[in-house]
């Protein structure tokens, strides 16, 4: 049976206690938004005692699976005020899989400002002070905890945004380099945990063995064919070769590749910062393409990116950063990116929310496209906590509301990933309609139709598989999302009771029930189940089309 | 008939049509939220060009009735993203009445910032452009505006914070001496204008004939009757006295006072602040007490308040700034606050939600209570737009978010005012469920029961009556609300059609139900329908309760 360890910060107290029976399908976002809906009062303040954080790494991870160790970290968003899972890779997922955690519950909140440290080991979990990691980035407080606890630990941390209580504040984790590169970043779960006065959580790696499984035999065998059938995919192939960078000559060729704030689909120096030039600059200056952030990872779509000088800078640089920070603010420049993105990993806070941020910004004097110099000094702001950094570090609708800024790319609280919902509806809905505010990774739909027709089923289906994904625990990447049987065997052999098809399928309803259930309670209506307006009505370069699935659609989404 | 003037800002054009048979009862709220409800789509941004701006007098605004000239300003909120009516003495009402105007209707946005100015008169309706009154403050922009148009208009105008778009901004509206001292302070309407680039209203007032009464011999005596309630009331010859100041003494003698960012209901220092201070310090200046804010009114509340140096400063000075910018901010001292006043005024900002605001920041080291000076140099900071002064004027939920301040007294984005809910229950309930945000106004109840029951009815009945009153243009300081036989003979007789009793509380439930429908398609659940959590967890001195009324009691609220 997997535990479940409750870290209380008011009191002080660690308790460990058994999951129960009825969780023996879930884990990762369904068993955590479980945890939330049942032990949170919907309606009380993000970053108050009675908000919980969860950390619930996937229900495969810490097997033999590959790609198969991602964790869900959840909480009520103090960026969207509604349900948040935040979806991240490195080792965290695995190595708590391993040590028999179903779930890492932390609940209260220490009368210290962020500086208390839980420690998770094999049979141990213990409370700790260490003052000496306030304000530090989150670099700098892994390098301490490594000295203190070993070098193989796994860090779970905040940086100095969560500890500011930024709704934009993401939870870093350590990747196979030991570097806090993966990050939480979605929906203020960073703010969460700075509230909680919690700085990290280290978890000691060393010597712990694989998961037990119940049939070793049948969940070789589908390991096996798991395996199988991502060494011959192509998809995976070409994130391998490519990172998630390859998608910015993808976006671009189907138009939706966010440039200047959301107002063309096509960047015009897109060479500058696509997966080629990403490739060129790693191999001149000695980095790596095919990097893992978690191990055994047969997608490997991380990098190491090294800076003019040969120094370590970041793994890795991804997809949606290249985009929200390079063609969205007119930076056609992967050096400057990259530096920004050491910035945002080290204060821990969310590409895609200030990529969005700075974009809406140039409609003031504080900021112009192309700025780059600009650009990072207003994101140092934000690490200090400058007046304006503070502004930013809200994200975009804040930050509107603050300038008096009208057109803002965000639904629910959350600003917009880089992909366009003009040029890819059916994401659009997904935008839309998603209990977790505007995100791509809630329900990603590629068909590349113009049609304003069957994006509802198409978004449906695709929030459904990815809220199963999600308490599976497996990397979205492979490009596995409905592969039920498959699923089956898998968590058949792994906990002695198969699934069916229509068990696994109620997964993910059930998953997205709870968590609309949640929203409603918090006061989210229907009503915001909706695009900016200005999606409606600015038609957007080179296909000059506008958001034009009905109202009705998008409110049949959650209705089969 | 009564007209309707529709002012199209992004065509430059002025409309105007007649108010269609099924209207013949509704004005003020009730006329406001019908024409909201039908003609904006919930989901737009309130800043944006799918928002309208209403103004529309009471229905028995322009007659002989007195004290009922009252006018409401309504468009979707920028402060509670929800409905929003805010009810404002001043002459304008009355004229507009008298001129035959049922509703002005601002719809557009120019594309030049705020200078616009629209002029009303006798069969005249005209746009012109001022941009010299750009950046202007209410007072000398009401100058100029004299200046050009003629001593004796009535004017509505916006200061630099409506322009500026801040959430707080007000809608100043000139009083009997044709000073812009009173506002439609809440839910930032002001911002509304500011964002249609509309920078005041100026309307004729020379030679407007009464408003056309049908049966002139029934309202005559129905107002005689309304009159002489008036003038024998205790309640009414209490607020002539002292003014709404009156109510220091009694909130104090309640435990309702809202005292340091409302952590007691109690103020030490009240006798400097109360109606026994205004008094002697009026006397002493030279100012006026029983000064009226419209004409024929029998109130009288207001005030003309001088400083030591016997200069105008404020008409008046009221109940909700005097106890949000005194005790909650620890300034014991009327001086301080008639600046503070005369600042809000002239920049066009709501005193009730930046008290609420400034209270929240003592939490951070920006201020701290009693600190006059700094608390003028904030207010300065907001009426200049300085980065600081850009957060404050977005009111208590953005500034409290900004700095990561988690115990904010708000519902529905919008601050409470100057009466404790701990302390006044059914006020509590109102604060949770009216569909305006946390409002005295929208339906005041004033037991004094420590009990938690109860308070479901009175709310409701206070939160009908008060839309009636509203929606008729009645002053709520009269004290009539439920008279609705009295009501049906002004209504009757003024319109040629008696309504029944039901009828009328029809009105009420009517203007309610829209703005509760509208609120729910704008994405705002019941869910908001709650006050903020430390109302429940903290004991508020003298009495030490908290609010304890059951959700379910809040939520039967809207059920009959």
């Amino acid at each position: 049976m997997r535990k479940r360890i409750d870290v209380d910060l008011e009191e002080g107290a660690i308790r460990e206690t058994g999951l129960t029976g009825e969780t023996l399908w879930l884990g990762g976002r369904a068993l955590a938004d479980t945890i939330l809906s049942s032990e949170v009062p919907p309606t009380c303040h993000p970053l108050g005692l009675r908000n919980i954080l969860v950390f619930a790494p996937g229900l495969l991870a810490g097997t033999t699976l590959p790609s198969a160790g991602r964790m869900s970290v959840a909480g009520k968003s103090p960026l969207t005020g509604g349900t948040k899972e935040s979806n991240v890779g490195g080792m965290a997922g695995t190595i708590l899989a391993r040590l028999g955690i179903g779930a890492v519950v932390i609940r209260g909140a220490s009368d210290t400002p962020p500086q208390k440290v839980v420690l998770i080991g094999e049979n141990r979990a213990e409370l700790t002070d260490m003052p000496e990691l306030r304000h530090l980035g989150n670099y700098e407080a892994v390098e301490i905890l490594k000295r203190r606890f070993g070098e193989n630990v796994v860090i779970i941390s905040i940086g100095p945004c969560g500890e500011m209580k930024m709704a934009a504040a993401t939870v870093a984790v350590t990747d196979t380099g030991g570097r806090p590169c993966r990050h939480a970043g979605r929906g203020g779960l960073g703010a969460v945990m700075g509230s909680k006065g919690l700085k990290a959580i280290v978890i000691d790696s060393v010597d712990v063995p694989l998961r037990e499984v119940v049939d070793q035999g049948a969940f070789a065998e589908a390991v096996k064919e798991y395996a199988s059938i991502l060494r011959s995919s192509k998809r995976v192939a070409f994130w391998r070769q490519n990172g998630t960078a390859g998608l910015v000559d993808v976006s671009q060729a189907r138009g939706s590749l966010p440039t200047r704030n959301f107002s063309s689909g096509v960047y015009e120096e897109k060479d500058h910062v696509n997966a080629d030039r990403l490739k060129a600059l790693v191999a001149e200056r000695g980095g790596t393409m095919g990097h893992s952030c978690m191990k055994g990872c047969m997608v490997q779509c991380s990098n190491v990116f090294r800076d003019s000088q040969y120094r370590y800078l970041t793994s890795g640089l991804e997809y949606e950063t290249i985009a929200m920070m390079g063609p969205n603010l007119g930076i056609g420049d992967l050096d400057t990116i990259a530096q920004i993105d050491f910035r945002c990993d080290d204060y821990g806070i969310d590409t895609i929310e200030i990529g969005a941020t700075l974009g809406i910004l140039t409609e003031t004097e504080l900021f112009r496209f192309g700025d780059s110099k600009r650009a990072i000094e207003l994101i140092d702001g934000i690490g200090k906590g400058s007046l304006l950094g503070r502004i930013l570090g809200q994200g975009a609708v804040t930050t509107g509301k603050v300038f008096g800024i009208v057109r803002i790319p965000a639904v629910k609280g959350q600003a917009l990933p880089a992909h366009e919902a003009r040029a890819i509806k059916g994401l659009g809905v997904t935008y839309a309609t998603s209990p977790q505010g505007a995100d791509h990774t809630a329900g990603f739909v590629s068909e590349e139709t113009l049609s304003r027709e069957g994006h509802t089923e198409r978004s449906r289906n695709a929030q459904v598989n990815m809220a199963i994904v999600d308490s599976l625990g497996l990397c979205q990447l492979t490009g596995l999302r409905s592969e039920y049987s498959l699923f089956a065997r898998l968590m058949g052999s792994l906990t002695g009771k198969t699934p069916c098809e229509q068990e696994i399928r109620q997964i993910g309803m059930a998953a997205l029930g709870r968590e609309r259930a949640f929203n409603l309670a918090a006061g989210i209506g229907a009503g915001q189940d909706r695009l900016p307006e200005f999606l409606r009505s600015e038609p957007l370069p080179p296909h000059n089309t506008v958001f034009d699935v009905e109202d009705d659609d998008l409110d049949r989404v959650f209705i089969e």
